[in-house]
């Protein structure tokens, strides 16, 4: 990968992901598998919709989950600075030949809605109503203790191209895969909060959602929802873990929610901040990139993912391939 | 399984499993398994041998590492209770027609060496050297920090008179598993030391060695070992895990020496020492039996296991289907 | 400390602690304590009483909670080998002239009701009802995820008389605490179930309990423990810890009920079935027996103690110097 | 306190802590408090000074330790964003009537060299030698296994003019102690990395240091450190913990250097990106807020300190009731 030089001065400044709208066919049994199991924090409910979130956050929802006859994925949302950043972002967007719209968001204030060049749904916000802090409530924590929304992790029919849009918005890239041979980059970690990635693309067939990740205290928080998980019906949702990934370093766990979305648990990565950090290059035949200790991920993992509620899927020139990295 | 009543007065007190003696190609490449990754202390060397113990063991060594031509299994070792205990083990295997024969071991007393029906090679003795007190020596601690041997588990190609026969003994079973249709056990988890095995049977083309283990403190240390494992190069020799057997409770990790002398890491079973303690009773079509997380085992691990010195691999007719629990 | 031989043969088999009578005079509040905070499971309720037992548990019951006037213990139960056990119990006890009474309890089978010479009252049982395995369902887990009780320790005002006592029935000393000067032995732990205690005595104002031990997984489960009862109104009943005993090497939190009974949350001792294993001694003076990270333990936890149900309490000579190791 | 509309736009961009100089009087003896027993790596070593990084850094140190006459504390260091942001900071503390200067610092980029009002010495940089990522290399993880630096405490004898000289470059207040009866800070956490604090400043006889802390993975690795430094002559160094936080909610240690400079270890705060994150008050006679389960810090925790080179200590008038929180 040509290593681009930091993304120092983004036109607009966003923070971190924030949230994402989960379409679900069966609202009762999401529940039961993002509540009662997981252990996120129910902050809203309404026919047809439930808002979660996760035990650190003080923004409304990191979650929505919404009754549609089709699982697939409504928006991804990102937090930006300040206000003045949101027109910044609009300005942006226009700019690209991007639909952009403000939109009325409950919990929140001004919304932008838009999508990027390959039809992914996003939205901007600054203000989403604030909650009170439940971090040290340690009589709600159950599931897995989700601590905070960390990252999604999206195929891409054009990884090259994904990275050169984010880096532009100034998303900066910790890790990224590359094959040897062409020079090609399979896939890439960029983020802006502060840890590996706030978002992540993977070549394969895009745009889908390959994952929706959360921040948990520590791996023995995993391997307490793998028990609970295996005891209470939900065996056949593990789908892959626990493990590390060379990639981050994270330790890992992917699930699978009632209608096929896929959640990962993960916990420490690292921090960063640095705009002069250095990417980390792995090759696309090290197999200790994906996971560190060697076992294979399941074919699933590489070819189910998410799809975008109003995209198109575009035929990959490389899907026969699909190389995936945690 | 026709459920054996409580064997509450065996014709002599065995205590535990003790030691094992390993046979290896390259003594120094074992040192580096062992000592270096592992973390099992050295306490006696010798040209050709090693004798190795655990952090909270006092008896002298729990595995000896002897140079040889091919590596297979010296011998399994056991403490009897009291002195009077080996003479009635001379004169209970004596009357079943097996082999006996006191010999001469170093850092131990007495020692009676024999072997089972199936041609097992085994010692008991009830004096071993006692070394220093080396729990609390936390500077010590290295690799997995392994804490005792667990226990011995063998493939056997007949299971069924492997119970019987170490029932007569005094092992009492904890778990086994079943064939609903044919109500035959296909394997079984027998202990003398109040947790869920000292010695277990799996069926298979045996006898041979599936594997020793040894006890840790908890999965950090598993995952401690993983990651060292997988940066040191011995990233090939972790073959399944880490995970949760559904037989046990364990949490386990399988690793194999550099001659594929497999060793489990094992932590978490539970308490034993009930003699009305029911056992339970696995379906051989429960794949939750082997991992509780329901990720399967590779084909080595059903397949792969170490021969005994001395023993002739009886030809099991049920090798066909070797099924394997933890 | 004049180490004994080796109890190799004593006569009658106790297999482990098994059960403890609590008085206590809010029996509500009680369960608010020992079920919703440290996660027992209730196996019984009636009027005045509630019984309850840790996770892996398949006796009925190891805690008894007994509505009364006045906070004491009832009894301390111990599970028996065999069913002549009992009557060689009788007869011993008898032969010391000390009181035995055949009981009726519900749940159990015979009982025998006696004291130990101090006036400790115990009772000793075979069969005692057997519940389903809950080991593996996870959803019941809750709180500190007790998995069994683990022992007794009571102060005394005649330690040497105590420990001959309980060796004449066959627990054998792992550690104790000797004063260098006088060669007085001021605390010992004794076991039978192969940890290192089913029951301790410290030099004290005697006879009293100290507490009662549960077993859990490891030191996380702990400081779950103390994070809940830390923001549930439950922060003034945390008495010492978590810390790490020289003396067991366990890793331990103390905790009071709603009476001032205290619990000891306790993981990561030491097997011990060797009938040869060395006592450790440690020396009065040494202040890591206590607390092998250096912190002091509060004035309370030297002091106070639970009285035992028609008792008389011994003045003891040491009172003004109680001295109490783990 | 009245809290401070965040700052949003500072008139620098400082991104973190970085480095800080301990002079010490025994080098040999302070490398293995540091090295051999923390963890950190050696990157640098010259006569009379050293130059370690924890296990994430890839800036070439966090700590120099120099060979001294005294033990106090040199510098701390924080790194910029870009190389404009030296001369806006520059400027500003020109503004100030502040001592500025240029000096060459070796593996260091432009430097520059600066006072805060109270005398506490200040280095900013952008660039420092950048060095090989370890943070796989498991085989070099040892004691404490430090992954970054975190963190800076101070005593001041001015909370509320450190606080808001802090807030105006950009230090964001995440949470706070204030006395209900007078209204005055007595202590507050700020941030810059997007953790609950980067500086902290604490109501006291200063301007002292009060610690300087390390992330660590989890809190077994805090007990490890514990067992190690109890078991190999350190038991006096270790000065209060573990436990947890209120303020924070992290899980802590503090140890001393043999120079008696603090160092707490650290893991498990929160994320603090938000800018629109509410400080969360804490009110001063809340226990909870140093020990959320209630133990209490000893005496040495609360008046003990390192004196700044070059900087005289205040006379607080608040000196006769130094209340601090972690």
């Amino acid at each position: 990968m040509p290593v681009p030089d930091p993304i120092l001065y983004p036109p607009f400044n966003i923070l971190r992901l924030s949230h994402v709208e989960y379409r679900v066919t069966d609202l009762a049994r999401s529940r039961a598998f993002y509540v009662d199991t997981l252990g996120l924090q129910v902050t809203h409910e309404e026919p047809g919709a439930l808002y979660l979130r996760a035990m650190e956050e003080r923004g409304h929802h990191c979650i929505v989950l919404r009754q549609a006859d089709r699982a697939d994925i409504g928006v991804l949302g990102f937090k930006l600075f300040d206000e003045p950043d949101l027109d910044k972002a609009e300005a942006f967007f226009k700019s690209k030949g991007l639909p952009t719209e403000w939109v009325e968001r409950p919990f929140m204030g001004r919304t932008l809605r838009t999508r990027d060049p390959w039809g992914i749904p996003l939205e901007f916000y600054v203000k989403m109503d604030r909650l009170p802090v439940i971090t040290q409530k340690y009589a709600l924590y159950r599931g897995v203790k989700p601590l905070r929304i960390d990252h999604f992790n999206m195929f891409s029919s054009d990884v090259d191209g994904a990275v050169a849009f984010y880096n532009e918005i100034g998303f900066r890239t910790t890790e990224y895969t590359e094959d040897d041979e062409t020079g090609k980059v399979w896939a890439a970690w960029m983020h802006r909060k502060g840890g590996v990635h706030d978002v992540a693309f993977t070549n394969g067939r895009g745009p889908r959602l390959h994952h929706t990740a959360f921040w948990v205290p520590n791996p023995l928080n995993i391997i307490d929802l793998l028990d609970l998980m295996a005891t209470t019906g939900w065996v056949g949702n593990i789908e892959r873990g626990p493990g590390r990934h060379g990639i981050s370093n994270a330790f890992f766990l992917y699930v699978r929610d009632p209608d096929g979305h896929r959640i990962e648990i993960y916990c420490s990565d690292y921090q960063t901040v640095d705009p002069d950090l250095e990417p980390i290059r792995w090759d696309l035949k090290d197999p200790q990139r994906q996971t560190l200790w060697g076992a294979p991920a399941p074919r699933s993992w590489f070819e189910e993912g998410s799809t975008f509620e109003g995209a198109d899927m575009a035929e990959s020139a490389l899907k026969a391939q699909p190389i995936i990295a945690p």
